[in-house]
């Protein structure tokens, strides 16, 4: 253990570790995990030592290694929480949670639902009802309930069913999805209500009726009915010297950045202690949450409210990739660790891949006297993480350049969660959604996301601000043109919250008061290009939007504490009311020159396209944060040329045609 | 000439065959010519014959080959504007235009004004004042004459100048601009006027005293005081099998896209007649203007709007590209031609680049069942040209997939135009720029571009209609558990415009209302995925904004008429309004399933950083023409997947560290 850093991800040896300790804690109680990980460390124990690692001073002590814990006491049934010292092998706390506090899905459970609701009588006989003809079964996605009652303390699975061919591992279920859809209490395994979809216009439901065969819409290659195109050409991508970056454990260097890679079962990647040049820029970047609320208003579509990080989790969904379907070039894999039900770790292979890429040009200039050109391209790194939350896929990566551009760039894929629908009465539509297919709808919905911003520019104590571009007063003194235009600038005092502005341009950077360019005279900042996006839709006294406040605004600021670390709060399951990081700003505290965090929510009003189905062209979202007065001029400018020798392209020659004739 | 096809690009032949035909009908006239390009042919003459081609009929007689030609007569100095029949070998028109009609400015003009400014004695006897020392010069970029008198009917340049060293040919001087700029007559060739510059925090200006010299900011690779980086391997893309497209004369083909790459010496690249999987999908894409104007509200520097389109032109500014510098792979070069002065038929060396780029993940999922995953790759074919407009550089790309997006993409970099300024006192700053270094400081300014999109969605009749996002009533029946949300949709029935709205997810769709798609009881579509941006900040009394009216408003949709292809109109250089998209509109004209255009400006509003400088770090912008309910499904299913045979990826083996221990 001594040779792990403060940053670094659980290993095996500490889930196995955590299991002794409250094996010993609980003697002859049988436990169930959900969740064994590492804690963040104290941020005040490990700034010492972060930054006696990059000023090259003699190393502090480490920071105490802490794991948390999640897990059920089988005898009573009890949900716990316990942090533990992994260096002292000892139990800081074991708490018991309240009774409506519900923690996150875990793979086993997942998997144990799915089996309990299609091995359980009703839901048989509902099947049967069906009369499925050979070839075809039936399959369910256990959805998390969407929280519609403020008593409720079951834990509860809805389960959305639906009818798949048996002779292929990618037969596409979402294109047949049935018409009821079972409710189970997940720790008593009791059926708690079967609810029958409404398929029409309105909110009338039917009972179940013999399924009539319809065509589906499959995704899978050898399931197409078209033939794949034949002239797609290779394309590969040759790094003969190696890759530019180096890997020693879980840090990363490259082209001046240096961070570390940090894995989790709820974020997933994050990026730590991020420097460039040697001087710091951010403490911490996280994917903190995410919310997707549906708009389909009937029941009991209502509670289709994913909370893919709170109540699953990126770590525990990320792909284990596969060289050279997810990247090209020369690329790096980093596993995670996970425990099973039992406390068993399981590795999770090639969850994070890292690579470079070539992004076009970065910059070029021409001097058009003398012809002289100077270019240089846009070499990127790029840390990538994939996620398969049921139906959807999320590609995250972030994305760093050589002119200390830091990019979080979202991909939304994988297939539409739909609903049955009768629409074989040609012009039969809903006005929430969309159809994609034969008796098939995918209702709209919204991905909200929250991007956490721990900022370190050059230090720790950092400010907010935002710059409005306006236009200058008439005034025959100092505007006589009518032209001029300036920038208002206002100051995040107070934690609290701001909207985006189009219309007037405004950009918001995170500054180091303390530190002054010498040329500008400005203080030194990272801008955040924001990503200006539609709130949350739902109403503000739904549970919809109650359970995320984090998706009413998009910029929010609070003043750092540990443990503040996602947006919804730490359990978003079946809960009734946020009190994450609208409680905390709330708290209305000084957060100019202050040790900071920055939140910005952004994402994508989905109402869904045919095109989407079934498998969705990748809808891309990016967020920059880009160095502003940060250097004293292009940090890029040492990059080498971009040249033939070392680019190595082939030039086109055009076979000549005999169409082509002479030209006059 | 019988091979050319209608949307071909001039050839030299045809600028010879257009000298030929005026010198014919001016007799012993001397000409000065300025422009000689093709006309794009009238449209309901080519539809027929693009229609033919399409649907593999014989095709009918080809529209007339049109030609345009600016020139000047130099006995009597008036301006004309000809458009000559290159069949028949004829004048349609040849017409002397107004007095204030000032046509582009031309690379023959530009060097002459250079050169005039540089040796005249005013000019000399005011560089005498610096007293440079040895190892500089000075150097003049002729600006643009802004109109700040709607009297002004002389041709004017402003000549702004810089002391550069002359020990290299990439001396940046804009680093050093001086604080005096003489403004000249450009036919009469006399000096104006000259102009002292505002050096401080007001509009004070001052006499010219001799120079001090200063440290320059460098970005030439050899004049850098810092080393290189030596850290960046070879990154190098190989097709051995060639590229995935066909270049056939200017007729692109390429994974079910079909269009002909068009050149004129003012928008430079353009693409006409696009077709996917032979479906007609726009008739012509260009950027049709963009304008820079200034927020410096100081004289002279009120008068810098650049209108990069029409004052000057993206074909005659158009880059010749080297092969492996601007891309990497396989690349296929476009020439085009212009004329000089004396008519004479001048080639341009790829000016336009046609290559194939990976783009990452285009779809994928994961059936977690059974671990199954099917991954298509983002294969695009990129059509790119890039602007050397004196300092600036701009880089345009159109981007076609196989899921059949289109995008446009503008990439921002060069050097910004700067100022003198006398900060050598700390803290001395202007709300209007940003110090980028000692004595030189870079003025807010806008870029706003004019994306023109004429459609053809499955034909020519379209409607243009915007689709907001909005909450359902809160009703108890309809919409009971207050989550639900629908779409507003307005139908642009009269040419006029509209704005962006991000609080409402405002789309906007082009379709085809007599398409409709069977699945979704839709109309055929493609959407735009707009840039919402800031729009002028100029005021509406200023020349600034009624010369570039177009910049007032995000969307147009005016009804299509030949010859309406420039958003501000076709002469803008010292134009006094624009008479441009915003004459069109507001003809209210029915657009409703008719022949439309439909235009969107975007834009950056760049308050520059101290990092833009000396040479800028792109910045993006990028806008998206997506198909919704023009198909019945994700066209891109048919793509191969993604597989290490065909990627050829290399995996990264972790050097063995002494450092990385053995993990508990």
């Amino acid at each position: 253990m001594a040779s792990l850093h403060p940053f670094d991800p659980i290993t095996p040896g500490e889930i196995n570790l955590a299991t002794k300790i409250l094996h010993g804690a609980f003697p002859g109680v049988s436990l169930r995990y959900k969740k064994i990980d590492m804690q963040e460390p104290i941020k005040a124990e490990v700034i010492p030592y972060i930054e006696a690692e990059r000023l090259g001073k003699p190393l502090p002590r480490k920071p105490t290694r802490l794991l948390q814990v999640l897990f059920h006491r089988l005898d009573t049934g009890a949900f716990f929480k316990a942090l533990l010292n992994a260096d002292a092998k000892s139990i800081v706390y074991a708490k018991e949670l309240p009774k409506e506090i519900q923690g996150p899905v875990d793979v086993d459970e997942m998997i144990a639902i799915e089996q309990l609701c299609l091995s359980h009588p009703v839901v048989q006989a509902e099947i049967a009802k069906l009369q499925l003809p050979a070839g075809v079964t039936v399959c369910n996605d256990p959805w998390i309930y969407g929280t519609d009652d403020s008593k409720e303390s079951r834990r509860l699975f809805q389960c959305y069913m639906y009818i798949v061919g048996t002779d292929h591992p990618q037969n596409n279920h979402y294109s047949t999805p049935c018409k009821f859809s079972p409710v189970f209490d997940a720790l008593t395994h009791e059926l708690v209500r079967m609810d029958y979809l409404p398929t029409g216009r309105d909110h009338t439901t039917t009972d179940t009726q013999p399924w009539k065969p319809v065509e589906t819409i499959q995704y899978a290659h050898d399931l197409l009915p078209e033939a794949l195109r034949s002239d797609l050409k290779p394309y590969i991508v040759q790094q003969p010297q190696g890759p530019s970056f180096t890997a020693n454990g879980n840090e990363v260097t490259w082209q001046k950045w240096r961070f570390r890679v940090g894995f989790n079962s709820r974020e997933g990647m994050v990026i730590h202690n991020l420097t460039y040049d040697n001087r710091s820029v951010f403490y911490r970047l996280s994917m903190s949450e995410m919310t997707v609320p549906y708009g389909d208003p009937r029941a009991p579509f209502h509670r289709k409210q994913a909370f893919d990080v709170g109540d699953v989790g990126f770590g525990i969904t990320a792909n284990q990739l596969s060289l050279g379907c997810d990247c090209l070039g020369h690329i790096k894999y980093f596993d995670g660790y996970r425990c099973d039900s039992k406390g068993t770790p399981i590795q999770l292979q090639n969850v994070i891949c890292l690579h470079e890429q070539d992004a076009g040009l970065q910059h070029k200039h021409t001097n058009y006297r003398s012809g002289a050109a100077t270019v240089v391209r846009n070499r990127q790194l790029v840390l990538q993480m994939i996620c398969t939350v049921a139906n959807y896929e999320y590609i995250f990566a972030f994305i760093f350049d050589q002119a200390a551009n830091i990019e979080l760039e979202v991909r939304a894929t994988g297939i539409l969660s739909t609903v049955p629908f009768d629409n074989e009465v040609p012009g039969t539509t809903v006005p929430w959604g969309t159809n994609v297919g034969p008796g098939v709808m995918a209702p709209y919905h919204q991905h909200l996301f929250s991007f956490r911003m721990d900022p370190a520019i050059d230090g720790y104590k950092n400010t907010v601000i935002y710059q409005d571009s306006v236009p200058m007063v008439e005034d025959a003194q100092t505007n006589p043109y009518l032209v001029g235009y300036t920038t208002d600038e206002t100051i995040m005092k107070k934690s609290g919250t701001a909207d985006t502005a189009v219309d007037k341009n405004r950009v918001f950077k995170i500054r180091n008061d303390s530190k002054i360019n010498e040329i500008t005279y400005k203080p030194m900042s990272y801008k955040l290009m924001a990503a200006p996006a539609q709130m949350m839709l739902a109403s503000p006294r739904s549970f919809g939007q109650k359970r995320a406040m984090f998706g009413t605004k998009p910029i929010w600021v609070t003043k750092y504490r540990d443990d503040e670390l996602f947006a919804a709060s730490e359990f978003t399951n079946q809960s009734k009311n946020s009190e994450g990081v609208e409680t905390w700003a709330a708290r209305n505290e000084d957060v100019e020159d202050e040790d900071l965090v920055l939140w910005h929510t952004f994402g994508l009003t989905h109402n869904p396209r045919i095109e989407d189905f079934p498998v969705m062209p990748m809808e891309r979202v990016s967020v920059m944060l880009k160095p502003d007065g940060f250097f004293t001029k292009n940090p890029a400018l040492d990059v080498p040329p971009s040249t033939q020798a070392f680019n190595k392209s082939t030039l086109h020659l055009e076979a000549s045609s005999c169409c082509s004739g002479t030209k006059l």
